[in-house]
């Protein structure tokens, strides 16, 4: 007789987690494996955290983030009814899942692409499927035109750091009219084109952004989406069934100040893009290949020696990069691009291993 | 022919969403809408804003608020383990409506209580079914003790404010070894006792808590979860799979602070408690009937003039309290407990009013 003592557990919901990289509390780690910014936010975000005046965190944040979202919106040329503003670009695309991907039929992404998009759909219960990258690691967009209940495409894609222009999403948005597209620009601002000017046309076009890479505001967590206005109200309508105040004060005011703040933001992205081109040139002269890469990490492969021991070389000299033990990439390593000297560290510590190898 | 063009909209969830106390941006308002503190945090609140280096915020925060579950789990006499903390009380909620009520046996809670509950599990398209407060507003928990697929109970109720001491939810645990029951405790630090020490001899129940009002935080959105580890591990698990990093360091840093600071922790919530006492009294002297009050607000009905009337008279002079339009409360308003001078001015206002009825 099997006794079931532990009946509600029948009732959970049992899932497995996105398991995010490393988040080391040693500081003398070159830390290359989250892709954040090797610079620090912009100045004024200190001067936010300085003159917060703490009486004012009583009260409820503005529940509509109306400061950020007009900020976000003049930035981008649009109203502020059209955009959402929400606690990193994972929560903004958990909520997107949550209210666009309501279909029987699957949902469409890369095979290889930010993890978290089979983490989300199996939380909700979505169905999906993915669609094979080419050989190049290049999205075919055939594949995406074909019955579905939602698409989402990270673009520049991650890990493979490779990035299509707008006229190829409005291929695929003009196909899909019974579905809404997301495209997740997390990584855009390195060199890339958004998407965003096509939102004026596809009224089913979500694009997503986030603080945490080219705003060095991974610590603050601010991401936002960009859509019609029927997406953006639909989009607030779920967030306001499941917490209505999710930004808080000190968060919409710093986030503010980094998007008014343009000229920073232009020099740390233009000076981390001179970096990753750097560092491409030296990593192809040790023999490293790679898709050319549009974000701020290059997604490298060894010509002749394999990627686990590279990353096991590198972690044990406190130089930590990011490696998935997946099909396809397996002989793949992510790294992000950190300042310069960090770079020549890591390149120079490669040189010397691979010397000895 | 009927053309339908806007098929993408057929995959939308489409939802009804709460509606919170409004937020007015007019600072000259006596604002008892919304049962946040009349005092500021405490004062370690500013240092950390003050102190905070901004240039931390480029890195990703600790994805398990590590510091800030310890710091909970000291002052509850519990282990780190037992403790989740999320984007204010609602966001935990919503995460463990979402991870514990899967079963397609409704789930059960009082018809007058807090109205996120009927929205999330709208939301998420659980089964529910209200119990009737009796005429006391009081619970009965015989209701409790059949077929469900959760339970989830405020205690002090919101908005009657009524208590009910932990032996009450013991019989109703013990009675519900199949689901999960949730003691939603927003309001506990006003004179209510906590269900916290049953903790460790029920594993199915999970205690909720937040900083927005007895810790002056609404601002700041810190909630938290207390349970059994094995909760706590399932609630984390839907949380990894929705958004790794939902607490900022900022936030966290803060948070830590409030809690360290017992002092003045016990000062506020005291004095509120004190003003609550002196406003009953007066209440009562004016012809309002109220339940005994174990929160910072009372949910109070004149003998002769009706809520909606005294509402708009107030609302006329710039005092918002907050009025449902739904059975059983339309002729009640709650209000929240403000500073000694806020109530003398919203009493002597309210004396000179009904004399004039």
């Amino acid at each position: 007789m099997v006794i079931d003592i532990m009946n509600w557990e029948n009732n959970v919901r049992k899932v497995v987690p996105y398991v995010a990289g490393e988040q080391p509390q040693n500081n003398n780690v070159i830390k290359l494996n989250t892709n954040e910014c090797p610079y620090p936010p912009a100045p004024e975000v200190q001067s936010v955290l300085h003159g917060f005046d703490s009486c004012l965190l009583r009260k409820y944040p503005d529940p509509d983030v109306s400061e950020l979202a007009a900020a976000l919106a003049k930035r981008h040329g649009l109203s502020k009814e059209q955009v959402f503003v929400g606690v990193g670009s994972d929560d903004v695309l958990a909520m997107s899942f949550l209210t666009f991907f309501n279909s029987d039929k699957p949902i469409l992404f890369p095979d290889i692409t930010y993890s978290f998009y089979d983490v989300w759909a199996d939380l909700y219960k979505i169905p999906y499927e993915c669609q094979p990258l080419d050989e190049n690691f290049r999205i075919r967009k055939e594949d995406y035109q074909k019955q579905n209940g939602g698409i989402v495409i990270a673009n520049p894609n991650a890990p493979t750091g490779v990035w299509e222009a707008p006229s190829f999403f409005e291929e695929i948005v003009k196909a899909n009219p019974d579905s809404v597209v997301i495209v997740d620009e997390a990584y855009v601002d390195f060199g890339g084109e958004s998407c965003v000017p096509l939102i004026e046309k596809y009224e089913n076009l979500l694009v997503v952004q986030t603080f945490s890479k080219s705003r060095a505001l991974a610590g603050l967590r601010i991401g936002y989406a960009m859509g019609s206005e029927k997406l953006i109200r639909y989009l607030n309508d779920v967030k306001f069934s499941f917490n209505s105040y999710t930004m808080n004060g000190v968060t919409i005011k710093a986030g503010v100040a980094s998007v008014e703040n343009e000229e920073y933001f232009r020099r740390i992205t233009a000076k981390i893009m001179e970096t990753r081109e750097n560092t491409k040139k030296r990593l192809a002269e040790l023999d490293f290949i790679f898709p050319d890469s549009k974000t701020n990490f290059i997604f490298a492969s060894h010509k002749h020696v394999p990627a686990q021991e590279i990353f096991d070389a590198l972690r044990k000299n406190e130089i930590y990069v990011r490696h998935w033990n997946k099909p396809r990439i397996e002989n793949y390593l992510r790294i992000s691009v950190g300042t310069d000297e960090e770079m020549k560290t890591v390149l120079d510590f490669l040189e010397n291993y691979l010397k000895e190898k």
